[in-house]
């Protein structure tokens, strides 16, 4: 049995990514973590073989604790990725009319995802952010009936809750994209992607060095983030996500090329590129 | 006298760097704002004249609501920067001991600043976000004893706090920079910086091919990140800071190529370069 670890509870767009990942598969046994960190750890530290966890989002953009822990804190790879769409709700305890909203909970991800729909509708709510949106599902249903939670009709379902409203994100195109970590990355399927995270000299021009790279060896980047490097204002690790595998000729030269001309160079991991 | 605007209420980060921005002049009446979105919808519709708003953290990077407004939302210039060092502190109403601490309440900045911290000595307890450190100090201050905030030494002392624990921040190089926004950007001092934002083709190599511009003019860019477009899973927007003001011949020509090349531009300013 592989163990593979989501960030939970049940009724998180998490699991629902999970299961579309393992896809009926009768290996895989689940395991539910309350933090993205824990989820992590708990790969590294080898109480699961794998985790599903979140790295962007098509309108808040990168997931920050996952890129972070992922440059800084373990030693793990990036195994596959997968994405799903995202379709958000107000969540109401049974029986809630929508003039009783005081309270709005969710996860600071959902809230932005339906910043423009909460700014018309509810002015006044006093939003409340949370660790999931279970939780936040969860603590409405255990409310006084003067709350809402955006969430997943998934949800609505495992917490008894009625759905005030449908589809309340302010964007159709909302996606997120998950990536599935663990000890070891992918072999090569001829259609992949490569991560990797560095940081550049200290100089003017010094990212555009590193993307001549790129540019010599006909690579195509298709994600650059940033990130701060903690250590000063102003000063950032990219993190890049390239196609092709490791195992490729040309990739590999280009990451010995990059490992050279980096002040931080790690290897993410090589996966197949997930087409939605 | 000019009025200038802040993400309020009074007590947190933002009064202290609009404090230092004014630096004493006496022509300033200042407003505070409960939301970001509010206090920069403020100077689009003219109902105050600057607003200084969070742009970047040096632990937590970007503050996507701000960089995501002024690509998106208002017609807004950056006419100054300013840089203030953040130091986070547990607060609880007078009287709590650590021990009965069951809650930890702030704005999700200081909640990531604090991580570890948090961690290591409040692995069980609750986090709840707030819209701001001083909305996490008044709600610790009306509570029932069994919360703290993280916050500043100003909010503790306006809301009669108690400091549990000094500088929990988990990393000394704690750096939040700001923005003044205005309708105007500001004149040609000698020593400045330019913010634009833009859109690459959707091909291979685009962002390559801009950065390119700046290399061949010897054009500094101190600051690249990367936001979604919101139309696609992964299409992106580029946000640039480079050293330089729009009048400077070399930074017009370059900025005039960049529009060429680019399927969105906007020019967000060009304002004096402020130094730690």
């Amino acid at each position: 049995m592989i163990k593979i670890g989501f960030f939970g509870p049940k009724g998180t767009f998490s699991q629902e990514a999970m299961e579309k990942y393992i896809d009926g598969r009768n290996n895989y046994s689940e395991y539910d973590y309350s933090t993205i960190t824990d989820l992590i750890f708990a790969v590294q530290n080898g109480e699961i073989d794998e985790a599903i966890v979140p790295i962007e989002n098509s309108l808040e953009g990168a997931i920050n604790i996952t890129m972070d822990m992922m440059a800084a804190d373990v030693d793990l790879k990036i195994k596959a990725e997968m994405a799903i769409p995202i379709k958000e709700n107000l969540l109401v305890k049974r029986g809630t009319k929508k003039a009783q909203i005081k309270y709005i909970l969710s996860h600071p991800s959902p809230i932005g995802q339906c910043r423009k729909y909460l700014n018309v509708n509810f002015p006044n709510a006093i939003i409340k952010c949370e660790y999931s949106t279970s939780g936040a599902a969860e603590e409405v249903a255990n409310g006084l009936g003067d709350s809402a939670a955006i969430g997943s009709i998934i949800a609505a379902d495992v917490y008894n809750l009625d759905i005030a409203e449908k589809d309340i994100h302010d964007n159709e195109n909302n996606f997120t994209r998950f990536v599935i970590i663990s000890k070891n990355d992918s072999p090569r399927t001829g259609v992949d992607k490569t991560s990797i995270v560095f940081s550049t000299e200290d100089k003017p021009g010094s990212l555009y060095r590193i993307l001549d790279i790129f540019n010599l060896w006909d690579v195509n980047m298709t994600r650059i983030e940033s990130r701060p490097a903690k250590n000063q204002l102003g000063k950032y690790i990219f993190f890049v996500d390239i196609k092709g595998h490791i195992e490729d000729d040309e990739i590999t030269d280009v990451l010995t090329m990059i490992q050279k001309k980096t002040s931080f160079y790690k290897f993410l991991g090589s996966y197949p590129e997930f087409k939605l």
